[in-house]
């Protein structure tokens, strides 16, 4: 679930992806009508595909911003009008029937890709996504890490410079005023050549890094300088995770996975490699995501799995 | 077990140190002697304190350097002529006659925080030390987190700067280039002002941490401006962490705890909130070492314990 739509999918504990629907978030000022709206939509969703309802083992939700899981809450969406303090978990488990867990988005989704993507047959495994914010998963050991209030891997705010640039967050120096799309769109719109190529692919609208990459694989300078600087303030966030948590993989989602192996990936590992131990380095994998567009789709699907599993256990 | 000396302790899962024996690191060239001597000494101290040895379940070792903990073995300890790739565990374990299981000195004494000091009834607990170098131990749910190579907690190496000051691992940049205590001696020999406390502390040595510490005790300006340094690099880590791990306590062993609350700890809470997010420095406690002085002694009691239950698991 996010502030623009609603993803749904029907899957297995094997991976199979075998129903999907996709519609946008209700948002009539009242959770409770809203989420009655998506249950009805989900049971729909199996009905059309010729599931038995009795099939469904549990549901497992993703949800942007602070939540409190073990009472099921969605604590205060900055993105979500109305579902400040909403019990998603213990209302969606009278609609549905079934066990319901909720995570926050960035938890779901390395479970997502320890699961089911580049992190399959790891231990530890970290992923990081980058879009209006910089946010961060982690699982060590087999088990999703949360941390106080399932604060655990808020990757955005590592401290880049003690005082530096401004973050939205109200701290200064954090990752993500350096590589976060609202804050790189703020400094495009500021400094973007008009006459180069990423102006160019935002044909009079504000610039974002969408463009940055499409001007970039056509060898913009302008862009590729851009580039340069998101991988080094990323490889510096990535080394930062090295020495903590010594994982196996790093997952990178989002504007890497889009960029790709020579305009990115390649790039940070290169980066990494200036200042990770050659110890560490050896054994860590830093990867695009392995679900890429169905990344929503398996995180949904993880966070059920992991319910099914602790409602057995 | 360090460069230096042995200490021996006995104890139960209590927590209660029954024995305890402390004396130079054997170091004849031939680990295995050395280790067999070390043995000795251990069953001599049961003996001297009437503990029958058939009532010994496990022991730990607590070591310095990389170790490769599941095959029991030492790799290549800095400080420990003629220990390189020993297979203390092994060793030890027909020695002994019981389970021994190994760690290193960090990653012990988190254990040992966690378990009898100031970590005592949190989930998730830090510990940081600051010796010659900066070291850190992380538990995790309860569990001790070692990532690869038992290096989860390299906190020594986060990065402070891209590309700043020289640290002894080869990289740049490393909060140890700027805490450690070697690097923090070597800048103490070029700076300290021959009519500072510091220097009257040092006496005609070379001045070190724990001079400073004892001078800015008694107000000395430079020693408190160099104390002030070292808390706001200190709190850069801690930070680091913070957003990382979101953990429920950092206990700072070492100079922290002995420069105490108003030098050390307070400061760095302060610094700590400066860029911290208010939602995890509520939850976050900073402590000097709970267990002191007998730190090596719950540190080897806490891994004989965990490896007393992994056997009988």
């Amino acid at each position: 679930m996010g502030g623009t739509k609603v993803a749904l999918a029907l899957g297995n504990a094997a991976g199979e992806l075998l129903a999907r629907d996709i519609f946008p978030t209700p948002q009539s000022g009242d959770s409770g009508r809203d989420l009655d709206h998506i249950a009805k939509r989900a049971r729909s969703l199996a009905e059309r595909h010729e599931i038995a309802w009795r099939r469904i083992e549990a549901a497992g939700v993703s949800l942007p911003g602070p939540l409190d899981r073990e009472a099921g809450i969605l604590l205060n969406p900055p993105n979500l009008a109305g579902w400040a303090n909403a019990p998603v978990g213990r209302q969606l488990e009278s609609l549905l029937g079934v066990p319901v867990g909720i995570e926050n988005d960035a938890n779901a989704a390395v479970l997502a890709e320890w699961r089911f993507g580049a992190g399959q047959g790891a231990n530890d495994v970290v992923y990081l996504t980058m879009s209006t914010g910089v946010g961060g998963g982690i699982v060590l050991g087999g088990r999703l890490q949360r941390g106080i209030q399932s604060s655990a891997g808020e990757v955005g705010h590592l401290p880049i410079e003690w005082d530096g640039e401004c973050c939205a967050c109200g701290m200064k120096g954090c990752l993500e005023a350096y590589i976060g799309g609202a804050a790189w769109s703020r400094r495009l719109a500021e400094q973007t050549p008009a006459d180069s190529g990423v102006a160019r692919f935002a044909a009079g609208a504000a610039p974002t890094p969408e463009h940055v990459v499409a001007a970039a694989r056509e060898g913009d300078a302008f862009a590729l300088g851009e580039l340069d600087r998101f991988n080094h303030y990323l490889a510096w966030g990535i080394v930062q995770l090295g020495f903590v948590l010594a994982p196996e993989v790093v997952v990178l989602g989002t504007i890497p996975s889009a960029a790709g192996e020579a305009l990115c990936l390649e790039p940070v590992r290169a980066k990494v490699r200036e200042r990770l131990w050659p110890a560490l380095q050896d054994t860590l994998r830093i990867e695009a995501s392995g679900c890429g567009d169905r990344l929503p789709d398996y995180a949904g699907l993880s966070v059920a799995i992991a319910t099914a599993q602790e409602a057995a256990d």
